[in-house]
């Protein structure tokens, strides 16, 4: 192999707030040769995804966060085209949590095979058949417990994993209320994917809307996005409601008044959950990487058979990266927001 | 019988923030004759509870508040004086929603025969026996599940649920640790009910010093404060941890800045429910009642045995009722605050 050079985006300093510019650095460097076991990936599609917005910060959660000077933890796909691996021979295409980079060197770690046929394949093994898929059908379906008759409110539902949910949900013979922002994403919410109902928070007391869309409750909730609209759902949750906690998109740049990231705001109605003789938990997706094999063949089986849709918002070249995040936290996209790499080839040996 | 004059207090303005005296008036009426299938209990004591000030307040959420200008909704204690109801015979000890009066007119709903042998004994059906023990004894058990060996944790310890919760985790194998305001409080938790550890909220950090008696996390929590130790809580969660909401004392008397009624105060830590894999959810104690039996039947020989005990505060004179419930939420009592009802006693007719 010629020299390859990788292109990576690094963090450099703690975002306060939404991320701008001043966090990352574009830096560019050979690969090193490989060594035993390991193979070089040449990075095809990088995924955005909210939960990048914790593994910025400091510390850890379920997760280490990425630290200062490394290059920003993504999960992406690729095709492996060097190696000294004999589970990743050349020609495999792959996904994991490669990085915001060009080339990634792996031993397996984190890394998976997937049986994409071409390039083009490849981001549907980062959103629907992927974490976001598996986030969406395990948190609904082994935390919510969906029964056929029942009512699912999703929030963040024009994104990749409310958008699944919703799918999923209809498919399992629940109703379905969306909540997202704006008459683009409920109108894509009602008539590209079938929801039963879709709110705009943006527009007058959610509250009441809900309480309208679902006279008798909400059986699941499921949230990804926190504050206001949480509490707009604890407030009409039917008896023995389920509540599954997936994210707080809403919330992961809050700032306090001198500029300090703050804490989310709390659910003032989560004593809600009591009267409802409802519970609250959350899906964490990396307890759910065992059953892959099983989540994706219901899954490809409901794309084969057209029930099953995600958009994609793919945006062209590694340096769209940052601006590609803000997009994500800004609402600016329908499902899946995917950045595409567009390094030329490498030529062969 | 000769005709009897009826003390009771009535609710006749909606409180906000620490109910005072202006939002109660005590009446005096002579009681109507008993209709068929009627009787007439002598309250002997009253019971004050937390959930007493969200039953102050208007609309309903497990149940209807009391209307303004009706008794008080409490748990009481009494012997039947008078009675057209064969189930409930002159002389029969009876517990229930009696309201805060001396003499009560019930037709038995609400109301449970209970096995005294006088007027002493009728406490402890209000405290360890009845209503708060049935929380405490359901809410660890039946939603809290605790495994030996595994940390309880226990906010408003020194209550009547609180230290009772302590005490059953105790005789289940579990670690013990209570939170209370003030060394009195902490000590009597630690010398007299045998918790492993007493942690003085009002004393610096809260959190720090959970995670020093808890180094392996908490298995289960059970809350009955909310506010800031719900969250310095939530913060030390064991993986798998069960979170129980039996109540938010703390927030009861909220209000804004102007003066009005205020939310409870959300948990900003509440993600981390989700990243501990656990879950949250509550007790409302009437869904047990048909479990009564059960329930008592374990408590009476643990009671017999000496493992259980609960210390009561009493006040002498349903006059001393305002400033029994102000106590309460004050956090100046230990264990269970009653009212004696000191009504001379009825000439037999």
């Amino acid at each position: 192999m010629p020299t390859i050079t990788n292109t990576c985006i690094r963090l450099i300093s703690r975002a306060v707030g939404l991320p701008d510019a001043s966090v990352w650095k574009v830096c560019t460097q050979p690969l090193p040769a490989l060594e035993d076991s390991q193979f070089l990936v040449r990075v095809h599609y990088i995924s955005i995804d909210p939960a990048m917005r914790g593994w910025m910060n400091e510390g850890s959660t379920y997760i280490q966060g990425v630290q200062l000077g490394d290059v920003m933890r993504a999960f992406a796909a690729g095709e492996v085209i060097d190696s000294k691996n004999p589970a990743f021979p050349i020609g495999t295409y792959v996904t994991g949590l490669l990085g915001v980079q060009t080339y990634a060197c792996s031993d397996g770690q984190n890394v998976e095979r997937v049986p994409a046929s071409s390039p083009n394949e490849l981001p549907r093994y980062l959103g629907v058949l992927g974490m976001p898929g598996m986030t969406a059908y395990w948190g609904l379906l082994d935390k919510g417990c969906p029964r056929a008759g029942e009512t699912v409110l999703v929030s963040g539902a024009a994104g990749t994993v409310g958008s699944l949910v919703g799918q999923i949900a209809k498919l399992h013979g629940c109703t379905v209320i969306g909540i997202a922002g704006g008459t683009k994403k409920c109108d894509y919410l009602r008539h590209t994917l079938g929801f039963d109902a879709a709110l705009d928070y943006t527009q007058g007391s959610l509250s009441a809307r809900i309480r309208s869309a679902a006279p008798q409750g909400v059986n699941i909730y499921f949230d990804n996005v926190g504050g206001d609209v949480l509490d707009a759902a604890l407030e009409n949750l039917a008896r023995g409601a389920r509540v599954v906690i997936c994210g707080a998109i809403s919330q992961y740049n809050n700032t306090t008044p001198d500029g300090k990231p703050a804490p989310p705001q709390g659910p003032t109605n989560y004593m809600k959950i009591v009267t409802a003789r409802g519970q609250m938990n959350g899906i964490i997706v990396f307890d759910y990487f065992h059953r892959t094999q099983e989540f994706r063949s219901h899954m490809q089986r409901w794309i084969a058979e057209g029930k099953i849709t995600l958009h994609e918002h793919i945006l062209e070249g590694i340096e769209s990266f940052p601006h590609a995040l803000t997009m994500l936290f800004r609402g600016e996209n329908i499902g899946k927001i995917l950045v595409r790499v567009t390094s030329p080839s490498v030529p062969s040996a």
